[in-house]
């Protein structure tokens, strides 16, 4: 693996031919913003290029997808994964074709563990659509409106609308860059739909989850455990469940919230944030997962009482560092 | 009234010696913030100047304040207001002292009444902390890391956390400059605190308002009363209640936001938020009340079933404008 400078992208993205680019597995507002950007970046110097996806990008992201368009089938000539940390996070049906062949990574996140040829990484960059910005502008590539509802709506959900502090001066003033190139975009009307606008359905589920709250460590690690159960009992759909990692952090005096989701019978998917101090990446290494400081994820193949024991144990030796 | 422009009310700050400053009741981030940055900006130029709420400072801003000083008593030649639209709002005590006595109003709202001798009014600022902030750099003072944090926790609360569309390009250049002179402030835990935070009670105030929601016009406009009775009922105290004029417009498809307060026996104080096109200012006005386009309040005497009524036929005959 060798790192790469934004410089050294640039060039590297400037002499290639035909792209694809490979996003994260669950996608979000990132790495479908950094994917369809660079896509529509790449195209707009005449290359080819097409985003790949394990899963259906949801509904409430089809803002951000270029207009209806025919890729007719190309070969690449280079793979380039955007806002990927690991490559198993690519999901498997992507991971069986692609492992060990992404040529170049352009990432965000500290854990990334080096899977790429080259590495572009900026770990104090708030989201990969900044680096992705910052490599465009390199290239020298004027943003098309496109790609800037891409990159603002990937730097706004990477930091949950300009709150975490993986806010730089740099994030506010690309933003505002964007923003003055592109007035009409309806920045506030993006971000409403992403951080404010719930269904009655999600409004109800919070209900529900603010009474299965859990408390620990006199409620300084605060956990919700969504079931299979609980959700069949409520007619909870799976994709109404985004963003819900945060949830249970809301709590007053909360310094580490835990969300299991029940994917499969006693196999659960855990999203741990952390308020401040507590390392939630270390904690969540020790399950085979990882993230970033505040924000990290894991799989426990276990019941969920047991995994709620092991993962609080875990939690709790973690805030004694 | 003479309307100023920045540099002229930075003259006029400059040639004054001692100020009061007015803010109004009920008070948020943003008039706490351009309140006390004013004050501590011109305490910094060796006058004195006091800041003066008809209500306490609820203790989630107490952060804001300066540290503890003794102010001694001074006669002011100047009195300011910030962040006041209209002369009622610095509420009844303040009201009857200084009604009429305003001489330079600092302010961002548009419906501004024109009460005070001298108006520097930016209708398109986010917060009255951003004109504040320009007309600092106008009187050429420099931020202190004080003064950096009441500019901007009022750019923050005002905005949203950047969400609204009263964000410009120059409200996020304004951000970066501060956070670049002081990375160390805590930006993440402050908007953390302002905007994730709640108490278990509040989440549960949720829970409850989420059931009490009403719909009309299809759901175009959602409604929640929040009685004196449901109060009592739940334990819910009068602080926990603030920001809850943005609940009803969470729902998807809710193009309007009411929320009723009863604040005595058929006194109902009113929020009126708008999603995007409704100008609630001028529902509001209907009503004797004012405010933004989409953020607006009113009050209305009247039994809670006949205040609804009346609101939800003005905010319909509003959505047909």
């Amino acid at each position: 693996m060798r790192e790469f400078t934004v410089n050294e992208a640039a060039k590297r993205l400037l002499e290639a031919e035909n792209a694809y680019i490979l996003i994260h597995r669950s996608p979000d507002g990132d790495c479908i913003g950094s994917g369809y950007a660079l896509a529509l970046a790449l195209r707009s110097q005449g290359k080819k290029a097409k985003v790949l996806c394990s899963d259906a990008i949801p509904e409430r992201y089809h803002f951000m997808l270029p207009e209806a368009e025919t890729i007719e089938h190309f070969e690449p000539d280079i793979i380039i994964s955007a806002d990927v940390a690991d490559e198993k996070l690519i999901g498997d049906t992507l991971f069986e074709q692609y492992a060990g062949k992404t040529d170049l990574c352009i990432d965000h996140h500290i854990s990334n563990t080096g899977y790429a040829k080259e590495l572009c990484l900026d770990g104090n960059a708030a989201a990969a659509c900044q680096v992705v910005y910052e490599i465009l502008k390199a290239m020298n590539i004027s943003v098309t409106r496109e790609m800037a509802v891409c990159l603002y709506t990937g730097l706004a959900t990477d930091t949950g609308c300009f709150m975490y502090d993986n806010v730089s001066p740099r994030t506010l003033r690309i933003a505002a860059e964007i923003m003055e190139q592109y007035p009409d975009i309806p920045y506030a009307a993006i971000n409403r739909n992403m951080f404010i606008v719930k269904s009655m359905g999600r409004m109800q589920l919070d209900s529900i989850l603010t009474k299965q709250l859990e408390s620990y460590a006199d409620g300084k690690c605060m956990l919700v455990c969504i079931t299979k159960e609980l959700m069949d009992k409520y007619g909870i759909d799976e994709s109404e469940l985004d963003g819900v990692a945060g949830f249970p952090l809301q709590v007053e005096g909360a310094e580490v919230g835990i969300v299991l989701k029940e994917r499969e019978k006693n196999f659960f998917r855990i999203s741990m944030r952390s308020a401040d101090k507590v390392n939630v990446s270390d904690i969540c290494k020790c399950f085979g997962g990882g993230g970033h400081i505040k924000a990290a994820g894991c799989s426990i193949e276990a019941s969920a009482e047991d995994a709620k024991r092991m993962l609080v144990e875990a939690v709790m030796k973690g805030m004694q560092k």
